[in-house]
């Protein structure tokens, strides 16, 4: 069996890194780009994803100019490089509002509301107004307000608009629901569902705002499967930028569209119990796992030829902190040796990226994230 | 309902950060090295857990001289604040070889080998000498030689013996199989079937020594729980520092012990369905959870009295990136509020620590941690 390096062995790693494809990135830009316009919404990608300045210019490259955040840091991180319209997507920090006034002096940012507590925070703080989104939760039960509480939506609602420094956005949903699916069809159904609760949430805050209340949503498995969006205006995927084994088993990507791994180096071979030993850990790949089916978890898929090709040789079946032990096939000589370099496709980008303070290119260009950004305005964490 | 924020709402806190309670800390670390002592073995606490040189010095107050890492990263930079003796405990990755072997030329360092590749390949690398264990496999099935595997035993042994740049120091294991376990009972148990294969292997390799072979383990639940340790002349534990849920529900700490939290502001309350949602996620917390009984996975407990008590108000339930659910008491006011700060004590500290870059004592000091450090010797990684 050749052992196979790929054009890993010649960016001279020496320790678990994250490695990028960027021509498969913009590729993925590209697509979703094409996709929002086809579908006529604003097409507003979230940097979360990623975290990165250079891998933010390749979306302003492909003509974006909103972005979606998941932190104040974040939104400062990005809009010091010239991004001047960003929503922070998840419900305000009341505790961080000063830095949020400040920052929407300089750009137009928008936040998340789902109580009106959190309205009269915002009227509380000096500073610039606000864009407020109002959260809806329309099933998945993590944040907003359930999309058929009428009267709480209707009584947050009526404070954003009497408030003096809140300009009402419209509606935003995250459907988290769909990364339960596999397949189309259930990702569309459980979508179309999400939809449908959404129009009921819009029309009571049509009512109330005397015009048409926009609506924004977020998943990347719906942003990448639907053919049309009746009745939404803005759409904030983040993970198609890179997809991984998730989206993959999902049905929202093929595996060739995986744009990032972690090279590994191989620190043992135990054909014995047909395990690999890498270095290559939950500090390097997030514990984020799939299961599927009857067998165990999956916590991220070795392939040889990446990124050539996307073939999976062997899984990673458990992670300790720095270690990840892979399951080789059974019999024969292992087509991984000693101290080679191999390619994990990770589980969950996202999560993957957050672990790293850069990415390295294929060309061996070494591209910083906020991991290493000093935010010299920042608080005590 | 006493809304109770501790000693956590006098630090200026404002988004997601990790606070030590150093007090307890050094009272876990006083507490091993009056263990070791009394068990009469060498203590060689992992640093992986804690990753500051901050923290660091509290261990070297307490008369610490050696030390355990897991990367050549993390061999460095404590290397840097002053310790002279430490072993890298992971199978060396033979990549790193020329940073090992420099590294080696300033500080007494040990490394782990499981093959003759290994050996070979330190052979291979100019520099000083290497302090070599070889790493046994007990059962738990994650990196090392089988602990009855005679012939790759003598093998390697024979290959380190041999070696123009290897010293022997002896045999070396990690038994995370106690993790699995939930009582005294079980933990010794386990523990005791490990010491005796170590003792089998440890025979192999003293025979072709001709001399007594060191033993080295590590698993902190046999650590904080054997009474004796026959045949075993060296202690690696590092979670025992922090303690965390895992330890408390394996037995080998009590609540009382757990030493950081991560102090989390409250973004929502949702009494009708019984959750409140916390910032802080994945990226603050780590992904790693418990799963007890039949109930579903816990990722982290929200403590409202913590660090003057630890007892439990909420498990997490859920985490994506960067927002945590809470299970919040059914019926009645809930008993945190929107904007409150919680202390969330973590499953896993070792992960949790890892992902931020600085803790926070209760007096509000900031101890860096490796994670801003800049390593100017470092490689592509």
């Amino acid at each position: 069996v050749e052992r196979t390096a790929g054009r890993l062995e010649e960016l001279g790693i020496e320790s678990p890194t994250l490695v990028v494809d960027r021509p498969r990135a913009v590729r993925n830009i590209e697509r979703m780009v094409r996709r929002a316009a086809k579908l006529g919404v604003a097409f507003r990608p979230h940097f979360k994803t990623h975290q990165s300045r250079a891998v933010g210019r390749w979306f302003r490259d492909c003509g974006v100019t909103a972005i979606t955040v998941s932190s104040v840091r974040m939104a400062r991180y990005f809009a010091g490089d010239g991004w001047s319209d960003i929503t922070i997507a998840m419900p305000v920090n009341v505790r961080e509002l000063r830095a949020v006034a400040e920052l929407a002096g300089d750009v137009k940012l928008g936040v998340l509301v789902d109580s009106r507590e959190a309205v009269a925070a915002i009227a509380a703080v000096a500073g610039a107004r606000l864009r407020v989104w109002i959260k809806i939760d329309t099933g998945y039960g993590r944040a907003g307000i359930a999309w058929d509480d009428e009267e709480r939506i209707t009584s947050v609602a009526r404070a954003v608009l009497s408030s003096p420094r809140s300009d009402l956005a419209g509606i935003l949903s995250h459907n988290g629901l769909t990364y339960r699916e596999r397949g189309r069809d259930g990702v569309l159904a459980v979508h179309s569902e999400a939809a449908k609760r959404l129009q009921a949430a819009r029309e009571i805050v049509s009512c109330l705002a005397e015009g048409d209340c926009a609506v924004s949503i977020g998943d990347t498995p719906a942003a990448s499967l639907v053919e049309e969006l009746p009745g939404v205006d803005e759409l904030r995927p983040g993970n198609f930028v890179f997809c991984d084994l998730t989206q993959a088993s999902i049905g929202s990507c093929s595996m060739e569209d995986i744009a990032i791994a972690v090279a590994c180096p191989v620190l043992g071979v135990y054909p014995e119990r047909e395990r690999a030993l890498l270095y290559g850990g939950a500090v390097h790949l997030s514990l984020d796992s799939l299961k599927e089916g009857s067998g165990g978890a999956t916590y991220g898929c070795i392939s040889l030829e990446w990124p050539e090709a996307a073939s999976v040789y062997a899984p990673i079946v458990s992670l300790s902190q720095e270690h990840g032990v892979a399951a080789i096939p059974p019999g024969g000589a292992p087509a991984i040796g000693h101290g080679q370099l191999v390619s994990v496709l990770p589980v969950h980008s996202c999560l993957t990226c957050d672990l790293h303070p850069a990415y390295l290119t294929l060309d061996g260009e070494r591209l910083d994230t906020i991991r290493g950004w000093t935010d010299s305005d920042g608080g005590a964490g």
